[in-house]
């Protein structure tokens, strides 16, 4: 198997050997999907160092890239080997052809590997590329990855949720605690951080993060409804508190390993990556079915009112694996 | 069928006959999903008397509630009989509970239908319960049908990009301009609003969209690449502006019927409701059959590595069939 003239087998060799520059290529394939990332999965499953994975969201603008770096400094000067994936969902319709480079930028200098991702293209979308990113980072050494999402909407938060540790990002005077409140970042925060928190309203956002943990009673990862998400206040430009976020991230993932919750962890987002590839697939085979003369024929029957649509989805289920095998 | 102990061909007669109440009743079927709601889709397909669909979206904060009320208000003056449903994409975890009532609200009064709905547990998501509610209305008699939503995700984006037009709000001084470029909603936008255009940044937000057309060459839905969408000055707290607005609808909507569009559009959305009928019934057969013995097995084999991710949704594709049966 070769990737564009390369052998895909000899980048994984030279990656597990410390290569940056073919991780760089791996991320690549893991970032295209398709036959390549399947094949990738198949050679470094099993190879998981079980490396730490923290997730960090918040709005935009709310200084997270600084602070992720930071971040990042902190862990590599405690000894770690830290690797920041930052994902930015694409635009849906044009495949994000505006943004055009700036979505992939390699930063690969110092002591962290920095790595944007996006995932236009890709048939399982995120929630394939995603994991698949992780895995080659995990497989090549890096420990914790740490995963920056851009944006609050649903797809920010199932990424964030497929993290050990969870930190959501709030900037004080913005409403920020509120959003987070109705995107559901509450309930996936297991640490939150209060950035800028020279602002004049930082300590009253702390008391709104406060209260909401007091009405919800059901912050974190479901093993831990018991455990009271920290507040950290930080100012990611001046470094203050960053050493604090990074002993919380060490303490939380402590709790974690000290019961089987990572191993548990590590099990669902296995779980949720087949049902990602498992989905990817099927809308692949539904969007070729509705291409082929058949699928032309159910649409025509909708639009003339013949059937409708719970009664042409059955039509499609049935001729699943027909279509498969076509 | 009985729904609570009412019958639904009963409520879908009272619904058809002008009884605004058994209109709700119906909208609560379509955001709850499951098998009422397909035997609802059953009933009113080849129902629709061809609303106007208009989606509205932009960021929280936007003012966007208000001049949705006013161009309903608006669309009611010029003798329509219009719809608003606000779609609210809820909490994925805990299902929006911190949210509580405050997400459904029924504003059934004046001339105007103002619905709010939500879709926790629904299988589908979104993107059936949103073709399932806008079904409904567009039986009963009301046209256009105003698709508002919260947030600039990728939801919101495929929410609003079901329309025959689609209006994205922007605010003046707030960045909105960059943020709908990346979130995709350039792509989508028929007609463009610059809300609270009494705001001093106002003018320069509108070159700053005048600036991102010229380069983008492509907004608007698909078949109209040759339009430019118009931008719109409005102030939703004085009204200023929103008869323009209403106006460029209407423009809109007739350009759109001049031609084999309109059609088109309502094409693209069936097909795009029976590919996401056929996903959730996977997503539900996917999830069912990780919790049988045969999917225990095969996280137990995943876990321990005997077999990868890919070669894991290849079973569950295989064996779909046997889970279906079951």
């Amino acid at each position: 198997v070769t990737l564009r003239g390369l052998d895909l087998d000899d980048i994984v060799e030279r990656a597990l050997g410390g290569q940056r520059r073919a991780v760089g290529q791996l991320l690549s394939v893991a970032e295209r999907g398709g036959a390549q990332a399947d094949r990738l999965t198949a050679t470094l499953h099993g190879r998981s160092a079980g490396a730490h994975i923290v997730g960090i969201t918040g709005p935009p603008g709310s200084g997270k890239s600084t602070l992720v770096g930071r971040l990042a400094a902190a862990a590599a000067a405690s000894g770690a080997n830290p690797a920041v994936l930052a994902v930015d969902p694409s635009s849906p319709l044009t495949g994000g052809a505006i943004l055009g480079d700036r979505i992939r930028i390699d930063r690969t200098g110092g002591d962290v590997f920095v790595r944007s991702i996006a995932t236009r293209g890709h048939a399982g979308g995120l929630a394939v590329a995603v994991p698949g990113a992780i895995r080659v980072l995990d497989a090549t050494g890096f420990d914790p990855i740490i995963v920056e999402t851009v944006g609050v909407g649903q797809v920010e938060v199932d990424i964030a949720a497929m993290a050990d540790t969870t930190v959501v990002v709030a900037n004080p005077g913005t409403g920020d605690a509120v959003q987070a409140n109705k995107a559901g970042l509450l309930e996936i925060a297991d640490i939150f951080v209060v950035n800028k928190a020279d602002l004049p309203d930082a300590e009253a956002l702390r008391l709104d993060l406060e209260r909401m943990l007091d009405l919800s009673h059901m912050t974190g990862h479901e093993a831990y409804r018991g455990r009271r998400a920290p507040i950290v206040l930080t100012e990611s430009l001046s470094g203050t508190g960053i050493d604090e976020l990074w002993a919380e991230i060490i303490d939380h993932r402590t709790l974690l390993d000290a019961s089987d919750a990572r191993r548990l962890r590590q099990l669902l987002r296995l779980r949720a990556e087949v049902e990602a590839l498992v989905a990817g697939r099927i809308h692949q085979l539904t969007h070729a079915a509705f291409d082929s003369p058949a699928g032309e024929r159910i649409l025509a029957d909708l639009a003339s009112g013949r059937i409708d649509p719970v009664a042409a989805a059955e039509i499609v289920l049935d001729e699943g694996t027909a279509f498969r095998d076509a």
